[in-house]
């Protein structure tokens, strides 16, 4: 991952408010070689598109994963108002996007209990999944 | 985002080696407020989709794009080694991840000359492209 300066700058802030934590060699190392994660993006079209209330049950949903340990940064996005060209696929709805250390990681969260119970409890709001899992070069 | 406390050491680590910056209050009100990102994330598939040199090239183009002063983030990756279901898309051979401010932010890397270059000296390398714009809930 690229991090600009300004962004380096807000972490400062956060660990501030976070409270100071001591810094092991070890993780500094491997940030400095560049730490590769795994990227799992989940795009998915609801039953029922234009219910708001669909929707905000699913991002609701998607919440409760943010409890699986090995989910190491979680974003749970809605479409963005950005200028509409051919190339950019608008017909879905919600999309979730998490961070992982590595395909063991993404495994445990496959297999997790709080991911079981979402899709028992949510998978009637979706008619279509597509997921992207990518590995940082 | 959510962010794990594990996470917040790493970027502890780097902003060690990165030097302290002061931080100012404005930024840490709104990472406390819960900052919300755009998500630009495109896939590639290539002409040559078996062809390691043209994947290495549109990576190496995919890399000047750092340069663009809006991007918050840059993550470039290719298939992950998860295990193959259904849902999983592995057709594409090269991914790009990019987090901004805002539309506007990601509009500005639309429009800049970097990005220009590269779709002129890159675009001759893939078949087809597929964007997904998110929005932080």
């Amino acid at each position: 991952m690229y991090m600009k300066k300004s962004n380096r700058r807000e972490f400062i802030a956060t660990t501030a408010i976070a409270g100071a934590v001591a810094a092991s060699p070890a993780i500094a190392n491997s940030l400095q070689a560049g730490k590769k994660q795994l990227l799992h993006h989940v795009f998915f079209w609801l039953k029922n598109p234009d219910s708001v209330e669909d929707r905000s049950k699913l991002i609701e949903g998607l919440r409760t994963l943010a409890g699986i340990e090995t989910i190491k940064a979680l974003h749970i996005g809605v479409l963005a108002s950005t200028e509409k060209r051919e190339v950019v696929d608008t017909s879905w709805q919600v999309s979730e996007l998490m961070f992982f250390d590595d395909a063991a990681g993404q495994k445990v969260y496959q297999d997790h209990a709080i991911h079981e119970a979402f899709v028992k409890n949510y998978s009637h709001l979706w008619s279509k999944v597509v997921v992207y899992d990518a590995m940082d070069v």
